[in-house]
């Protein structure tokens, strides 16, 4: 098994790299996006998965005829299928594993399962959704949720880049056909379970000291945008009396979020910014902030928020600015299904052996799916947590057992026998 | 006189002009500089001026044979050269008045005097310099301070745009030869004087209820980089004491700013920012943020630098970020000239009138050139003082009475007479 992930990681690995920085630039529709979807499609093929583009842009590879799992068919049929895999989109100059360990780790299974002489007896598919991390649209999970209908087809039609194009003409181009975006029900319904492999981002089990965890939950949180609007001036000669500059209730709202965090055991980050004009000797005009947010319960959430508004609120006025936040996007509180969640931690765990149980901050495309079918995550250790950067990393040996653990979890799930019996 | 000058700004008003904000993008060697270039040597052309390109890129118009102006003299001679113009390049999405008003200004003074009758005695030359607003490479001034020596050539081909091209490929690509570069003594000794016409960048004559007024004096002013560097990480799930995040230092700094200006009746702004990665989920790995600070005395500049200093620090270590302060450019107190400025202001002001002499925070060719040769500033009423911005305006009156301004102290300097008696 080992030889197989570590050949696909090493197909997918120089895929969108950037020289200088050694991070990851995979925007959803791009150049790059491209090269990693035809490498997913040529690694799926050669395995003799049959690879299909649903509506919405995501890919599926099966094992088997894609006509096993075309019938449709109830979730607790016995022949529901088993769905597997993550995203191959990064945050600009993000790491190498956040998606892709997820979807390497889901075709490595599928060897590790035939090399262990195993057939699934139940379709099992390998996905891989679209625009995870929201880097080029703005709106994380964007495949997942038009799948399920968490977004409708319009508004995530009209999302545009920072270059003005918009979700629509992006899939265009990219040869695929924007009507046929939206919910699809039958796909949904022939899925009995997801199961999404992914690193972790933090620290938690490099303090426990196991390689894998299992997904408890994932925490409510949003993305706000505050444009703050102020007056454009030369900052050589515009008194500060007469001057309506942005960025100074933009530095109040940084304070604020941490504060506001800290106060309530939340997250907050603001980590992305737009100046306009941007000119050395120019009061700004505009300043963009986006207002990452998340914690454990909706009403810590909702009060770090409360706290960032109202604080940039105070000092706009105090400054002659104009200050507007927009609701880019909101999930909340997922709670794994219990049933799927034990099943996979007992699988895991082995006989008598125990595996942590985790919450994360952590947006992902399994806790859009787990509003519609059972859903269930797999984490490997993180050493330094450090996630979204190019330092990003786990060990070989971690990745070899987050995709024993999860050939373990497919073989049940799918009720995999013997290849021979077939 | 008006006809002439009204001409001449609409033919150079769209050039380079933004349609959605309205703000020029006038960027040193882009393609709108080309065009602004190109206008202006049509425009002298048809006026009979010989126009050539200095080592450094600045365009000098010269009335008369260039052969009159091309003899080494001793700036005391008679037939030292009498010099206006200002600048064509602006700030992003800058105003239409800042540097064009003293470059149509001069062409429109040219005509003035022909329609007054007269002809100068010693030789006039209309200048107009290269990168004045530093908006593509960072240091303003560029075509002065080379002329002058105030930068050399080595570090000013070195100096990079955004995209990472070098001021001396830029050149290159414009057509220039960047080995020609430097200080030019023999030109310079051919100058008797230099008068800028500009927009006033404040609202002190919008209070004295002048049209026009003259430079005292240029405040010492200068630009720091600052560098905060942190660690990339995942906003959703990286713990607030695990983090390193330079927003936090960058915010404080941005505070200081405007108190250590208020402490010291100086200004100071912080216009421009650059995140990286810049994503919505992402923790900054570093922000990259600049400083422009401007003070009447150095003793108050200086402390409002070390002000933002000591703060961006302090906040810098408490957060587990590494902060470095570049100083990009720095200008000392520049007093124009006592006896040209003298000269100057019994010009404009007329027969027992009086005219306004003003300080000014904003830097100007006639700054950097005022170290090299006796150099004056007349400045055009602002009725709102917003400058660097699309809605920096001037009333047509003020325009004329500037351009009128203007002749008349050419008339004066280049003792000129009536036209037939040549």
């Amino acid at each position: 098994m080992s030889g197989d992930f570590e050949q696909l990681w090493a197909e997918l690995a120089p895929l969108g790299r950037n020289r200088t920085t050694g991070g990851y630039r995979r925007f959803s529709w791009g150049p790059a996006d491209t090269q990693v979807r035809s490498w997913f499609r040529s690694a799926a093929s050669a395995r003799g998965l049959e690879v299909e583009t649903d509506g919405n842009g995501n890919l599926w590879a099966c094992w088997g005829a894609p006509g096993s799992v075309e019938a449709p068919r109830a979730p607790a049929d016995k022949a529901a299928a088993v769905v597997t895999g993550s995203h191959l989109d990064s945050v600009p100059d993000g790491g190498a594993y956040d998606g892709p360990l997820g979807v390497v780790g889901a075709l490595a299974a599928v060897d590790e399962l035939r090399r262990r002489g195993l057939r699934p007896r139940r379709p099992l598919a390998v996905a891989v959704f679209v625009e995870e991390e929201g880097a080029r649209f703005g709106v994380p999970c964007l495949g997942s949720r038009l799948l399920t209908g968490a977004m409708t087809p319009e508004r995530a039609g009209r999302l545009t880049d920072a270059d003005g194009v918009s979700w629509a003409q992006a899939m265009e181009r990219a040869g695929l056909d924007p009507e046929r975006m939206g919910p699809d029900r039958e796909l949904l319904g022939r899925i009995g379970a997801f199961v999404e492999l992914h690193i972790e981002q933090g620290r938690a089990l490099a303090h426990t000291g196991d390689a894998v965890g299992v997904a408890s939950a994932v925490w409510p949180h949003g993305r706000w945008r505050l444009d703050f609007s102020g007056q454009a001036d030369h900052a050589g000669t515009t008194r500060l009396a007469d001057r309506s500059d942005p960025m100074l209730p933009f530095a109040e709202a940084v304070r604020a979020a941490r504060r506001a965090a800290e106060e309530h055991g939340a997250l907050a980050t603001v980590g992305k910014v737009r100046v306009s004009p941007n000119g050395t000797n120019a009061v700004p005009s505009r300043v963009r902030a986006w207002l990452d947010a998340r914690a454990a319960e909706e009403a810590a959430l909702h009060a770090v928020v409360e706290g960032v508004d109202a604080a940039a609120r105070s000092s706009a006025a105090e400054h002659g600015v104009t200050v507007t936040a927009f609701l880019e996007s909101k999930s909340p509180l997922v709670e794994f299904d219990h049933r799927l969640r034990d099943r996979v931690a007992a699988r895991v765990g082995g006989e008598g052996g125990a595996v942590p149980v985790l919450a994360t901050g952590a947006g992902h495309d399994a806790g859009v799916l787990a509003t519609a079918v059972p859903t269930a995550m797999l984490f490997v250790r993180n050493p330094t947590g450090i996630s979204h950067a190019p330092e990003e990393s786990a060990t070989a040996a971690d990745c070899r057992a987050g995709v024993a653990a999860l050939a373990d979890v497919l073989a049940d799930l799918t009720d995999a026998g013997p290849a021979e019996e077939d």
